[in-house]
């Protein structure tokens, strides 16, 4: 057991540059041994991030082995999977292998869990290669382990669901958590909120939709860029319009959503692709407010398009953290049929659809 | 008078690419031709943007001819003045000298005034090579034109107040009008909050500090880098406990602001470094809320800092237009002597201080 003292944020982890959190480090100290405080996982498998699959997957023209090397070249580097370009990384799956004394996380040796803290502040080491994973798809078997803190987030994988499908909704359980209270928010003050989800056929998207309609608001609608995502969005029932809209296309989405029964009082933005801030504020009524839950926002793209607009509206950084958003977005799943079929269909399909998380 | 419309918002000025919003464009058309509901400025001075201009002070080592070379080649190229870069602008005072028949601005010929919206989407164009400023500070005299579109927010600069002093307020005006608007949203539920501002004794922290403090706050933190500042803001009377810590830096960060009767149940974010957003995170009371008005914020460090340190806090994007916010934080300057001498002496000093707007 190490000497020097643990943090529960991890700082004792970090190797450079001295004193910043995890997150922030470009490189962490994954060594199997543990602290005190921390657990330490055998990975079953990483569940990589949209935005950051397909930038690797562009960058490397679709070439899978080549993926898998950088995805391995970064974790190698770094002791964590942080994909340079796009800052993100992802989840993971794995059992629970040891627990150190002092672990807050009341985890047991043996217990199958899914990490919901982000794997680019979570030290990570692969043993085997990647060698069953093509490069193709964000989910990647793996072998090796990673280390959880003292306020790590994880969770139990549920009997009752797949560990793919569990995981799935997991990585993206903060959308439709978050969602749900600001349509709370609203219906508190005695207003149904129009609400519109942009990227409304992929996970966080489709899940948001669910939440917003549980939550109270008025009218859903689901923004989609293609006609297949919209056939599949309108036969799981999860908005009340679906409607066709480039999301990069300020105007041309304004118009969508506006008659699809809109301004949107609520927009939900859960499309990773660049260049939807616009969009998103035009598309809102004055006194809105918008989520943005991409990672591929772009913060000063937001603050001065609003400001450009003249646009009065609440802008949220979307926060992947709320209390019990895990258990929320899987009771979400159990309970709406059309929406744990887009999550089956999707998994099937390995390969997400382009420009949908 | 051109044939084609005119769109409010100036899609009809976008060159390329096609379709965007004028923001969003690489090039716009700055021609002096007005479309029935624009006006056209004769400018007197733009205000570049403090995350711009450090920028372009690093990039040329502080090399004022250089700057000044920089700052024309951009408007030169694009119509705008848009640091590629920093992707941020800045705003601009001058005086009305023709309006379209259809402006809805309300503004006569000779009236002086300012623009509220960014430069990154008003058309420009400089006509005397800036040949009166040296390069070195945000406040740079120039002759030229600008063009305000139907939904362009302006205002007529006070006859009170000098141009320089009502302009660098007006620059940051959203600052303080979110923040009263946040801080007053806590004391509407009972609840009187910390506030914490991060870069306190600049332009849009001093003003916030003034703000949230008018709104019902129950203290006020000033946070600065140096010991110079916090004298400076000790001096200006403005926050309740002023201290000193580096804001990238974010477990010295909480400890300051724990230390000053933190945490914070809102932090308001306004220093002009990247960085900050964990550590803005980490000094925020769990339920409390973080504003981020600095353009070097990053959307990703934001979502995923707080994610990893499991931290329910709402983070907001510093939208620069709440309705009013020039009047009300020229109201603040007004009537609060210290806040009024920390803008005269920033002005005074030209050089804007390292690390701060």
């Amino acid at each position: 057991m190490p000497t020097t003292p643990s943090s529960p944020v991890g700082l004792h982890r970090v190797l450079e540059p001295a004193g910043v959190l995890p997150q922030a480090a470009r490189r962490l100290d994954a060594s199997p041994g543990l602290w005190p405080d921390e657990v330490r996982i055998s990975i079953e498998r990483l569940n990589l991030d949209a935005a950051s699959y397909r930038q690797l997957e562009q960058a490397h023209d679709g070439d899978g082995a080549a993926v898998r090397d950088a995805v391995l070249a970064i974790i190698g580097e770094r002791g964590k999977m942080q994909n340079p370009v796009t800052g993100s990384g992802g989840m993971l799956v794995g059992v629970v292998d040891e627990v150190g004394p002092e672990s807050p996380l009341g985890l047991q040796p043996g217990d199958r869990v899914a990490t919901l803290v982000s794997l680019t502040l979570t030290p990570l080491r692969i043993t085997d290669g990647l060698s069953r994973w093509d490069g193709r798809g964000e989910q990647v078997p793996a072998q090796g382990h990673a280390i959880l803190f003292a306020r790590s987030i994880v969770a139990k994988l549920p009997e009752d669901l797949a560990p793919e499908l569990s995981l799935a909704v997991m990585d993206v359980c903060g959308a439709p958590a978050l969602t749900a209270r600001v349509v709370q928010q609203y219906v508190d003050k005695n207003v149904k909120p129009v609400v519109s989800v942009i990227g409304g056929a992929g996970k966080s998207g489709s899940l948001s939709l669910a939440a917003a309609r549980r939550a109270g608001a008025a009218r859903t609608i689901g923004i989609v860029p293609v006609e297949s995502e919209a056939d599949r969005l309108g036969a799981a029932g999860l908005a009340d319009v679906v409607a066709l809209a480039d999301a990069r296309d300020p105007v041309a989405l304004a118009a969508a959503v506006e008659q699809a029964g809109g301004p949107a009082d609520i927009t939900v933005v859960c499309v990773d692709v660049p260049g939807c801030e616009h969009g998103a504020v035009l598309s809102t009524a004055p006194g809105g407010t918008v989520i943005f839950f991409s990672m591929a926002t772009s913060f000063s793209a937001a603050a001065l398009g609003a400001e450009g607009l003249a646009a009065d509206v609440t802008m949220l950084v979307g926060n992947g953290y709320v209390p019990g958003h895990a258990a929320y977005a899987l009771d979400l799943l159990r309970s709406e049929k059309g929406l744990r079929e887009l999550f089956e269909r999707r998994l099937a399909a390995e390969v997400p659809p382009a420009g949908q998380d």
